[in-house]
């Protein structure tokens, strides 16, 4: 076990995190800056087994958490904004920045048990667990920008063009209290105590300034976002992310996930667009259905992941491929066919999924269970939405899922060493 | 990975799962059962580090998943009956005791892709996946046997007495919804996806006799149950289940866990008793309350886990020490003094509980987390509820916690190979 909080237990270490400390945190970042942004250590990271006491480095041209090997474990945190003080803003991203900053590396936000007769800094519950890989990912939504028309916090001259609500899309049941808020933190972790103690922590330390409007627990990823990882398997049995950007390609991501270098809000350079959907799945009306009938909705055998017509997971998908009875082999209607990059001119995303449950369905006694969606893009319009436009109303698939929550979060650029998140936005 | 499913996937094994291959089934343990039932393999499971390949034998004098070094995390299921027809309950049993066979072997409970063009008998999501140590424990509720004050399945006189509701306790702010139930289903692994697809699958073999009445994940263990395993931390960030009953310790488990040899009901001979609370922590007050505040409540220190005047988390709890001021050091309301058997006059539990977390409370915005206590010994009205009548009242830790889900299950003996679950309650 490591000594997670050593330092601070002892009540010797700055105590920056706690809103009286603000001046603390900004003198002590200023200090800190001179080794500038650094590289985002993406090699090193891929070529990692999943390893509990590893660590991803936060710092870097990219947020850690979107091109980082998808961890198992997930803790996602919606907030709303209790404030419209702009100030009061930046300095809880200031205070984020820092708190991200240890709990990626393994360390406590603060003393757990302060000498001074205060409330414990940090939790407590992470302490001695390893980080288990642990990546902080921070976003903005539309509504930080503007609320019922309004200029909340006089930045609306930095909103970058591509951040608005993603709009009515076929297919939605969409739950408010799922859906929507002005700040989100994405929390991965092989260990969910680890994840789960940073979305807490943070919850904490913005007290007064964010509340939490809804949170989302994922059991189990189900996307390979490096060449070093095994392909999961989703809540429907099928493997799940066989053809996703990987880590490696940094010239696909260059194209289709980060905001280009050329991005008029500089604070977006780097930076990339998340779209969250919450899509549950009818397992029930899923499991009850022949085996024929599900491979042909996805496209792909179940247990190989092979493309119908096909041998291995990664064969390349053939959709012109017809079958003895002159019948394509992967149906109009097919889940691969009208995701394919070749069906959609082009668009793609890189997806970080998780499963999820979250009890039963008190009307139905079912499972209320499915794939918490997480994809990362360099417009949300311009991919994910009209992609869904297309498989909303076309998919086959549409009869065994409902999509009921429905996010999107403007995820600044990477973070610098003694900057702090989306720094040039307060600018 | 493991080929989980090979054979079954190629249609050739035995179709013994569905309700149409009952006969199938019950013919095939009839065969098996030469082998009789087998010890508990205790000393082997407890002495290995958690490991995602390993396998806990299933059979044994006492059902796996109590005395079983805790695995990390948790899917619970609580289920209601949909008949009266003590046959098609039976045939459940013979079914599901089959599946857990499978499932803690590391099996599909049946095909994946069966050649007739039949839904696949396993839904396929833990394909792939090594069994991660899980087990499968399955309880037994008071409305199993009385409804309404009818005697619905015709077992009354097969009730064991100890098998009551545990009636209001104080402190109980219970919601209906997560209590109760006719039967449960504890699935524990070190992977959640195996577990959840362990629940998954019994539901769906169970369709059309029992539904889901709750469920809930845990995502990580806050109880030692084995001498091999640390003391993990639960949610109030302070060490859990320092002084449990440990898997080693055979003479406690008989006295305080295990009914006893001669409980006139034969089928729970070898059995115990489940109490399973969900204790929601109310976190943020918790947070905001000073270092010194929460050791005295809990009376233990929280970094250390030591007995508040002691230095390490295993020395023994002295509840007479008193400080320099001539006070006791160990408050008269603080949870170890009130929770010790030195107070309650020897009433111990086997507690195998597990950190949830539950999204956010709509009407506070705050955190639904906490606890999920599971306890098991020999009478739930004797230990749990005897003991819960004190804490309820008298405990400082009332302040913080409160508890908002209550079940109580018989969980019966141990299954021998090539017998089914309770079968002596149908005999």
């Amino acid at each position: 076990m490591t000594d997670r909080a050593a330092q601070p237990a002892h009540g010797t270490s700055r105590r920056g995190l706690t809103r009286r400390g603000l001046l603390g945190v900004a003198g002590a970042v200023g200090v800190a800056g001179a080794a500038g942004a650094g590289g985002y250590a993406i090699a090193e990271a891929s070529d990692e087994a999943p390893d509990h006491g590893a660590t991803v480095p936060f710092h870097g041209a990219h947020q850690a958490g979107i091109a980082t090997p998808a961890q198992d474990r997930l803790v996602f945190a919606a907030f709303d904004l209790l404030t419209d003080d702009v100030a009061q803003v930046r300095e809880l991203f200031q205070i984020w920045t820092e708190a991200a900053e240890r709990l990626t590396a393994g360390q406590a936000v603060g003393p757990l048990a302060p000498s001074d007769g205060e409330p414990p800094e940090d939790t407590g519950e992470a302490h001695g667990l390893p980080p288990a890989r642990l990546t902080v990912t921070f976003g903005i939504g539309p509504s930080f920008f503007e609320r019922d028309g309004e200029d909340r916090l006089g930045l609306a001259h930095r909103r970058p063009a591509a951040l608005r609500r993603l709009g009515a899309l076929p297919g939605d049941q969409l739950d408010p209290e799922r859906s929507d808020g002005d700040l989100c933190v994405q929390a991965c972790s092989n260990d969910p105590q680890v994840a789960f103690h940073a979305v807490r922590n943070l919850a904490r330390l913005g007290r007064g300034v964010v509340v939490l409007r809804w949170t989302q627990l994922g059991f189990g990823r189900t996307s390979t976002t490096s060449r070093s990882q095994d392909t999961p398997r989703n809540l429907m049995g099928f493997k799940d992310g066989t053809n996703n950007l990987r880590a490696e390609e940094a010239e696909r991501l260059d194209r289709h996930v980060w905001v280009a270098p050329d991005e008029p809000q500089r604070w977006m350079r780097g930076g990339s667009y998340l779209v969250a959907r919450r899509i549950r799945m009818l397992i029930e009306s899923w499991d009850r259905a022949a085996i024929d009938e599900q491979e042909r909705v996805i496209g792909r055998r179940k247990i190989s992941g092979a493309p119908i017509g096909r041998q291995d997971e990664f064969d390349p998908v053939d959709l012109r491929a017809r079958g003895g009875d002159g019948l394509p082999l992967i149906g109009d209607t097919a889940h691969i066919r009208l995701a394919s990059p070749d069906t959609t001119k082009g668009i793609e995303l890189l997806r970080r999924g998780y499963s999820f449950t979250d009890g039963i369905d008190p009307r139905t006694g079912q499972l209320d269970a499915g794939l918490f969606f997480l994809a990362y893009q360099r417009d949300p319009h311009r991919q994910f939405a009209a992609l869904q436009r297309r498989l909303g109303t076309a998919d086959a698939l549409n009869e065994y899922i409902k999509h009921t929550g429905s996010a999107v979060f403007a995820i600044p650029g990477g973070i610098g060493r003694g900057r702090w998140l989306a720094q040039d936005l307060f600018a």
